[in-house]
């Protein structure tokens, strides 16, 4: 049906510690061709997020594994381009997992159609889809933010981080962010608005974070951990909320990294650590939704891309991402 | 009034790592004289507890530490001597923070008249006091218990964990303790019917772990803190709940204990772990009270206290708890 080929992004070999190109292989196949029930959908963008290293190991966690010489997991949002089953029709936009290759065919479970009258596309896998939801649902309920309570942001200025930074100035918190450059460290503060950035490798976060938070820490908001979040617990106040979002400073070390033991801290403080998964909020997606595109039309919520072309580009793209080299939400633009 | 003298037990030093006999100090003074507005009391029983520990050190924590020439701080029951209040009578038995001493003058805030028809008096500071109150509410709410749930309790013969795991068995779960002798372990099993005890300091704690929980753990109620906390947050369940209610291994360290960054694992169960004091339950100890007496007439709820007798000797028993030797509730007969 088309002369393009199908370039998909297989995993070649299990990270040792960072992955390296070495461990993706680019192979080229022929478009799918649907069976009956199916859709044939052409990727436009493709997110690529912290939480695929983890889909690289074999090790049980809350979703399986990529097998070796599969196609890599990843959310994307694409146009349907052929269709065999009578819900989704040519030419609708779609939200889903259908990792990093250029063409799908996919039985309908678990998409969502997008309306590109809402914006650009490829929101539907940012500030409108998961990362945005990430923010909005860790912050808001896991974390349950009060006006006044000074709230501290690891990866401040991801996907996640900006949004989550950005929500919390709306509910009059005072917000500090932690980033691993100075460019990323005024991002955050000049156009996002936070009330203080932290260059978590050339700082002395301790004495950063006890001059940005005179009055202790009530929230903390971790994508990180690691050092920054001792820094960070060290501090909390009494009755402190603390989201586990991610943990991106360990996921590629290769010898498990030791840290202080530090839950007295919970305990004197009387503090919470939750960890927490986008998918336990999906029956409250739409109210999350219409929130923050409420924000988006009001002009209270900004949204910073870091835009790639090219499904070729993907691993190198995303290895710099693990190493911090993004500047926003990461987004390979497919076709 | 009396020829007895007040026999007090004062910080002489700040310990490094386990106290020893000579940072306490035995004193002898008169029995205090009463001013307008007091009460005397003579101490019956003194209760012994780890977070003592913390109130030796110089260090900022949810209470004031203890300072160099006080009489150390405890929980005690005794009975009223002479009074010049008009809320106290003489002969009535009273419980709370007169420290490590026979005799106190007090101005009456902070202490709670006991019953003495509700049971030995000594129970005001155990079963029906801060240890029975810490079980059934660090139970209760911060873990939610449910019908089948796996629970393990570290410390699980102790002051707090004995109870915990009884209640847990009313609660209808499957019941796990670690202890860190053979005899406590029977004890624990043989006696207050939980289902498997694991001695810590000979098993290995992850083989006995996985063999005890075959379906994961839900509720981890930590006394301990340590290597055990490490062994249970790798085998949480998804939804799971744990409650820091104090961290004995650490309180006695000279250099702060490295352990591994396992924080991702509440991200992926999407668990909870938090960390309470008793006393933001205080407009519900009445509850709690009347649940626990409840149970113990049922003869559902036991009850293991470890008696030394004489104030002289708190010193010495206090120094054999922390290092394990006690069985049950450590208390001083003071009188």
């Amino acid at each position: 049906m088309n002369s393009e080929v199908n370039i998909k992004v297989l995993l070649a070999a299990r990270p040792i510690g960072y992955p390296t190109e070495g461990d993706f292989t680019i192979a080229e196949s022929e478009i799918p061709t649907l069976e009956e029930g199916q859709l044939l959908v052409k990727t436009d963008w493709l997110s690529l997020d912290p939480y695929m290293r983890g889909r690289m190991n074999n090790v049980k966690s809350y979703a399986p594994s990529v097998e070796i010489g599969d196609v890599m997991v990843g959310g994307a949002v694409g146009t349907i381009m052929e269709s065999r089953t009578p819900l989704f029709s040519v030419g609708e936009i779609i939200e889903g997992s259908f990792g990093w290759q250029s063409y799908a065919a996919l039985n309908g479970v678990g998409l969502r159609k997008v309306n590109p009258a809402l914006g650009p596309i490829q929101s539907s896998i940012g500030i409108l889809g998961m990362p945005g939801l990430t923010a909005y649902f860790g912050l808001l309920d896991v974390c349950e933010p009060k006006p006044g309570d000074t709230v501290v942001i690891s990866a401040a200025s991801g996907a996640v981080g900006q949004v989550v930074g950005q929500i919390a100035k709306i509910m009059g918190c005072r917000v500090i962010g932690t980033s691993g450059t100075d460019e990323k460290v005024r991002f955050i503060v000049d156009e996002l608005g936070f009330d203080v950035g932290i260059n978590y490798k050339k700082e002395n976060v301790g004495v950063s974070l006890d001059s940005a938070c005179p009055d202790g820490i009530d929230i903390y908001f971790d994508n990180v951990g690691g050092f920054v979040t001792d820094e960070v617990i060290k501090r909390i106040n009494t009755g402190a909320r603390i989201a586990i979002c991610g943990q991106v400073s360990q996921y590629n070390v290769t010898e498990p990294e030791l840290g202080p033991r530090n839950l007295f801290h919970l305990t004197k403080s009387q503090a919470k650590m939750e960890g927490f998964l986008i998918y336990a909020y999906e029956s409250r997606y739409d109210e999350g939704l219409s929130r923050l595109s409420k924000w988006i039309k009001e002009g209270k919520l900004k949204y910073k891309e870091d835009i790639v072309e090219g499904i070729r580009n993907a691993p190198q793209t995303f290895i710099g991402m693990l190493n911090g080299k993004n500047l926003g939400k990461t987004l390979i633009k497919v076709s």
